[in-house]
C-alpha cells in the first residue's frame, strides 16, 4: 500500500492507495476515530452500487458502523440542488448527528455531490472518499466540492476536506478502457504541469497503465495526487497558484459543452486542450517540441488529440469567453514553458487562441 | 456609532451600530476594499425592500459600485434550497464573480439564507449583513448560515463568516413592537448568561428599550453583540461553550414547533423557555429567586412567561425529544446557576422536564 498526506495544516489528511484496502475498510475508520454511535450514510451511483457497495458495507457493519446506503442516478445530472435535498432527507430518516460520516463511494460525480451533502449537512460532518475511477484521483485531493446551477457547473459548492480517502485499486479493474484513459489524461497533466521524470514515466509504462497492471497503476495515482497535493496545500483557496491545474481546461470546458456534455468525456476534451496550450507555447516562443511531444503522449495513451469537425469556432470561442468572462482581446492561459513546467499568461491575443482552435479540428 | 470586534483570528470582523449608517454604507464597502469592479448581490424580503433598500442601493451606487436587488417573501419558508436556487441563478445572470459580495439586508431569515448564498456561491464569496431586526444581532455574530429541509430548520448550511456587519438603528423605527420584545428577549439572554450587571442594566432601562431610544438600544445591541462574540471567540464552531447560547432554547423550539411557527415567535417562546431553565435550577439547588427574577423582568418587557393552555405536555415533550435526541431518561440543558452565569447539565431527569413543562402552561 503506498500512503500520502495532503497537508493542509489540521485539516491535512492521508491518500490510501493499494489493492484490497476496501475489505479493511472498517478498520481504517476505526484508526481514524470515526465515532462507532453515529450512523454512517454511504453516498454512491447506480453504475458502482451493484460492483463494490457490498464489500464496504460489510467491512464497515463488521467494525461495528450502522450504515444506510443512498444510490443516486449514474452522472453528471445528479449533482444538483434536487439530489443534496433528497440526501439530506436520507440523512435524517438515517438518525445522522454531527458526529456522523458521509461516505463516497464512486467517481468524480459522487465525490462533489457527497461531499457538498458532508459540507452543508448541520453545517459541516466528516466525509470520506472511496474513489473507484482513475479520474477521481483528481477531485480526491483538494477538498472541491460542489453541485451544478442550470446555468452553471459547479457553482453552488465548499471547501470540504476529507478525513481520508481510500483508493482500493481491485475497483479500478471493471471500468470500461475509454474512462480508463480519460483518467490518464488528468494523472499525465500532473505531469505535465510539475514533473518532467513523471511525464517519462508514464510514456514508458503507457501498455501497463492501459493494463491496470496494479503496481503501475498505484505508482501513477500516487504520483498524480503527489503533485496535485503540493500545489494544493501551498494555495488551498485557489487564490493564484492552484490555477495551474487547469492546463488544458479552457479548451476543454469549451470542447465539453459545445460537443455537448457525454459526446467528448473531461479526460479527453481536456487533452485536446493540453495540446492547444502547448501549441500556444510556442506562439510565446518557447520550443515547438513541447507541443508534438504533449501530442505523440496522448496518442500513445489512444487519447484524442483534435475534435470532431462538425464543431464550430465561434462556439467555441464564445463558450470560452463565457466559461471565464474574458476581457475583450485577452485571455488567461496556463501555458507550458516545457514539458514538466508551466506558467500563467493573462496577455494571450485572443486572435492566437481563435488559430489553434482552429488548427485542432479534426480533418 | 459603536463599534465592536468579532474576534476569529484571520475570519475577524468589525460590527458598527449606530444611526444613519446605511446611507454611508457605499464609504464603509469601499474601506473594506470589497472590488468595485465586481458586481454585488442585495438579499432582501418583500417586507423589507420598499422600506431601506432604496438608500442602501443609492448610497452603494454612488461609490461606484453595480448592485443587484433580489426579493425573496417575507418569512421563514424562504429559507429552502428552491430559493438557494433562485438567488444563485440571480447571482449569475447579475455577473458576480469571485470577488464579488453578497448583502443580507433585513433580519434573521434573510442573514440565514443570503450567508448560505455567499457561503456556497462559487464555493464562497464576500458576505456583508445589514440588519434590520433586534433580533438580527443575534444572528449576525457567529457565522452561522442555513437554510431548511423539509424535515428539519437549519440542517442544510456553513459557518461563513461576514467583511462587517452594519446596523442601522434607523431601521428599526420601523418595526412593530412585538418583533421589538422579541428581539430584546435574545438581547436579555445575553446577559443571563454572562454579564449580571447588564441584565440590571435592562432591567433599568425597559422603557427606555421598548420606546426604542437609540442610544439605549445602541448600548443593548452592543453588548448584546459583545456577549455572544466573546462565547462565538472561544468556540467558534460550536464544539462546547458554544453550547450556552441556547439557554431557553430546548423548550424555546419545541413549544414553537407545537404551537405551529408564527403562534409563538422565537423571542417569546424562548422567553419562556428561560422561565423554563431557571426553574430547572431550583431543582438543582440554586437559588430559586433566578427563576422569579428571570420571570420578573421579562414581565416588565411584555414577554410572555407561560404558553397558551391548548398545547399539550406530551407534544411539548415529544417535539424537545425529536429535536435533540435526547438519549431514554435523562436530558442536557443550559441551566443557570445565578443572574449572570449557566452551566450545561447532561444530568437532567426528563420527569423534572416534564414536570416544569406542565407548569409553565398558561391557565
Amino acid at each position: 500500500m503506498r500512503e500520502l498526506t495532503v497537508d493542509l495544516g489540521d485539516r491535512s489528511y492521508p491518500i490510501y492507495i493499494g489493492s484490497g484496502l476496501m475489505a479493511k475498510a472498517g478498520d481504517t475508520f476505526l484508526k481514524h476515530g470515526l465515532p462507532i454511535k453515529s450512523p454512517i450514510l454511504l453516498v454512491t451511483d447506480s453504475a458502482v452500487v451493484d460492483l463494490h457497495a457490498d464489500k464496504l458495507e460489510a467491512s464497515l457493519a463488521h467494525a461495528g458502523y450502522r450504515v444506510t446506503t443512498a444510490v443516486v442516478p449514474s452522472g453528471e445530472a445528479s449533482k444538483s440542488l434536487e439530489m443534496l435535498d433528497e440526501l439530506i432527507g436520507a440523512a435524517l430518516e438515517a438518525g445522522l448527528d454531527r458526529k456522523s460520516t458521509v461516505v463516497a463511494l464512486g467517481g468524480g460525480v459522487v465525490g462533489d455531490l457527497a461531499g457538498f451533502v458532508a459540507a452543508s449537512f448541520m453545517r459541516g460532518v466528516r466525509f470520506v472518499q472511496v474513489p473507484t475511477t482513475v479520474l477521481a484521483h483528481d477531485s480526491s485531493v483538494g477538498g472541491k466540492v460542489a453541485v451544478n446551477h442550470r446555468l452553471a457547473k459547479n457553482i453552488i459548492g465548499a471547501f470540504h476536506q476529507p478525513e481520508f480517502v481510500l483508493y482500493d485499486l481491485d475497483t479500478l479493474a471493471t471500468l470500461p478502457i475509454r474512462e480508463v484513459r480519460a483518467g490518464l489524461s488528468e494523472v499525465i497533466k500532473h505531469g505535465l504541469i510539475w514533473k518532467a521524470e513523471f511525464v517519462e514515466w508514464c510514456d514508458d509504462n503507457a501498455d501497463r497503465l492501459l493494463a491496470l497492471d496494479p503496481d503501475a497503476l498505484g505508482y501513477a495515482l500516487y504520483e498524480g495526487c503527489l503533485v496535485k497535493s503540493i500545489v494544493v496545500s501551498r494555495d488551498e483557496r485557489e487564490n493564484d497558484l492552484r490555477a495551474i491545474l487547469n492546463l488544458g481546461h479552457t479548451i476543454g470546458h469549451a470542447l465539453e459543452a459545445v460537443a455537448g456534455y457525454g459526446e467528448l468525456v473531461h479526460g479527453e476534451a481536456i487533452a485536446i486542450g493540453m495540446v492547444g496550450s502547448a501549441r500556444l507555447a510556442a506562439q510565446f516562443g518557447y520550443s515547438p517540441d513541447i507541443a508534438s511531444e504533449t501530442e505523440r503522449i496522448f496518442r500513445k495513451f489512444g487519447l484524442p488529440v483534435r475534435f470532431p469537425s462538425e464543431l464550430s469556432t465561434d462556439d467555441i470561442m464564445d463558450a470560452m469567453m463565457h466559461d471565464k468572462k474574458f476581457a475583450e482581446g485577452s485571455m488567461t492561459f496556463v501555458v507550458p514553458t516545457a514539458i514538466g513546467s508551466v506558467e500563467i499568461r493573462k496577455d494571450v491575443p485572443s486572435t492566437w487562441v481563435r488559430e489553434i482552435v482552429d488548427g485542432l479540428r479534426d480533418c
